[in-house]
């Protein structure tokens, strides 16, 4: 039989990252290509005793709850939150998601029509991408240098587009490990009241900040309470098979997701939302994130190192002050999607740049996981890229 | 700021079953509402074992994983889904999904063109109706009786409507607690074939059967492989909290269906996913269905003989042979949707028959789960129900 899907599936197709992922699991090569935390770091004990904990309060635990998910999670999350002086919310505010992805993807569900702009920072997360295409949104990336978006082509597109959203990661973004500018955000902030555009603010990796004496302020803690969704996880904090994330912003916005939500799948893994409530109520997380962010600052120093030690021809990057992704460039003559396979052949995958950019891709660039390899893993992965990129160099030598 | 939400929304709103819910948990009324299974039947210790039995593999077991879902469980749902003749799949067919809802949702999502056709029994599972609204499809109710979908109107809304999809609930159904006949069984599968139209086969009580002699087959057991899709859920057999089901059919459909589970959560909890292979690989979970069958078929019971007794006007009904509710009739003269209010101002909830008409509803209809109540509960609720019924009847009398 011949399946007539629907026009939307155009847009849809598997993720770059997750196929590779599946080839490099498969080979056992090492790999910086995914987003994943270290599992060896993840809270083993303390996670069963949480579930234990959640057993303890009885069967109830185990029913059927309800879309906003489960309550103390949600007062837990508002705390949080308040420590980043984003306060200006209570319990109704905050839907509990399937991972942040899926608060993109609800957000998304009830705000865009075929034809509707968000604009984007470019690069910017693929997946993010993939979910605003998978509703026909019309994707218009704003230039964007290492503070963010730069104010005059953003002022330009918001006045020439009329957008229904800007989609941004300002702390730690995916892939750029860029940190906005106070005054970047600030500026945004400004644009969005004045053309009435809504702002979307994905922050999965806010949290590990490798610079603690710095201060980077959430667009969500500066708004007036009506302009901004502000998205995060445990993904990144906790362990990502619990699939638990959340979305707080206006009430009206929240709820409308909250409806989409009981379309989509009714409530999220409630045993799940109980075990992070524990979890977080009984055990010292602060200190858990405190010893997570001390070895993947290591491990960033270590990739860094070992790139700056190989001579990678037209080798450039910024340090990232926090997430788990640096981002580079390479020579001009190198084009990263071809080179993956070699890349992979040799023993290491990284992603490559290409499919985050929303606007014109620059081919040299990729991007670099630092958090779920061991330091020699790094060293040993870093130097099998530098021979693969010194060997590419030679091959384009010749024919040019 | 004022919200330009997006079109497909004007078909969002809150479920009326969940929004009596929120009601009914606030005020402690015996509740027939909810589909819920009941949580002193929850298989806890066995579950804490399984989840034990999952951390004992290791740290990997919370990394994020394949959105197809976890392996071992696919298999094992093969190796259910064997049992009950569906043996035309492989695990590249098996999707888990967060519970069925997310399998109806991701199937609207890949199929429906704003305007496409989905023939439905009439009533039918009010949160397939909302999806499929979500996406803008057309509904077109097929005239139903006790045995399924009357062949006449089936061929005739084929022949008139080009649907894209038929979506039954062969088994049990949802809300009339019906099971159809082998021959309109096999009558909807020879139109589907003529027609080339997927049909969408949701089963999610199929377990919980009462007369454990007679044998209903599922239509994708007697499908050639390509027409139908098949989801059902480990909320009725194990607990509802760890929201995981799946679908399987055709690769085709799975693969892309797979691929905007990518752009909607990722993938769905993969710790719940290993826990119930644990659980059900290392305990007697067919004797457990076993025990569960057998309260609920005592509930029933209970509830009918109760039903009988109370002498309510007009009152019809069919007998459940499995699953978890009692669709009956009242009185021409009654409206359930105006009753309701006076029910659980004197204590009762149950869900009325509107909602579930995808065609003109018949208001003198309801729903009864029997479930969740303890013998002595039913008894008292149905008490209730028959008194507000009387009051009611009295009160229609004196303005006639």
């Amino acid at each position: 039989m011949k399946y007539a899907f629907a026009k939307r599936v155009r847009h849809l197709h598997s993720s770059a990252v997750r196929d590779i992922l599946k080839v490099v699991n498969q080979q056992g090569v090492i790999s910086f290509a995914g987003g994943l935390p270290d599992d060896e770091l993840f809270p083993l004990e303390a996670m069963e005793d949480a579930f234990s904990r959640v057993f303890a309060t009885g069967k109830k635990s185990m029913q059927y709850s309800e879309t906003e998910g489960f309550l103390p999670l949600r007062e837990l999350i508002l705390e949080r939150m308040g420590r980043k002086g984003i306060r200006s919310y209570s319990e109704r505010n905050v839907l509990i998601t399937t991972g942040s992805q899926q608060a993109i993807d609800l957000f998304s569900r009830v705000m865009f029509n075929p034809g509707d702009v968000v604009l984007t920072e470019d690069p910017t997360y693929l997946a993010a991408l993939q979910v605003f295409e998978s509703y026909e949104a019309e994707i218009v990336p704003v230039a964007s240098d290492d503070e963010g978006m730069i104010p005059e082509d953003l002022e330009q597109k918001m006045k020439q587009h009329k957008p229904k959203c800007v989609y941004v990661v300002p702390t730690f973004s995916n892939p750029a490990g860029r940190v906005w500018s106070l005054e970047r955000r600030k500026h945004l902030l400004n644009m969005a009241h004045k053309h009435h555009v809504l702002i979307f603010e994905d922050d999965p990796y806010g949290d590990i900040q490798f610079n603690q004496e710095e201060t980077y302020v959430p667009l969500a803690a500066m708004d007036t309470g009506s302009h901004v969704l502000y998205t995060s996880t445990f993904s990144k904090t906790a362990v990502p098979a619990l699939r638990t994330g959340w979305i707080t912003g206006p009430f009206q916005v929240v709820r409308m997701m909250a409806q989409a939500k009981q379309a989509n799948d009714l409530h999220s893994n409630s045993l799940s939302q109980q075990a992070l409530y524990q979890l977080f109520t009984h055990h010292d997380m602060d200190g858990h994130i405190q010893r997570l962010i001390e070895v993947y600052r290591s491990r960033k120093d270590v990739m860094i190192k070992t790139l700056q030690g190989a001579d990678i021809p037209g080798l450039r990057f910024v340090e990232p002050k926090g997430g788990m992704f640096l981002w580079a460039e390479l020579d001009e003559a190198i084009n990263t999607s071809l080179l993956i396979k070699e890349a992979v052949a040799k023993g290491m995958a990284y992603v490559p740049g290409e499919p985050f950019y929303a606007g014109v891709p620059k081919y040299n660039t990729l991007r670099l996981n630092f958090t779920h390899s061991t330091p020699e893993k790094i060293e040993k992965g870093i130097g099998i890229f530098a021979d693969v990129v010194h060997k590419e160099m030679e091959s384009v030598a010749m024919y040019t």
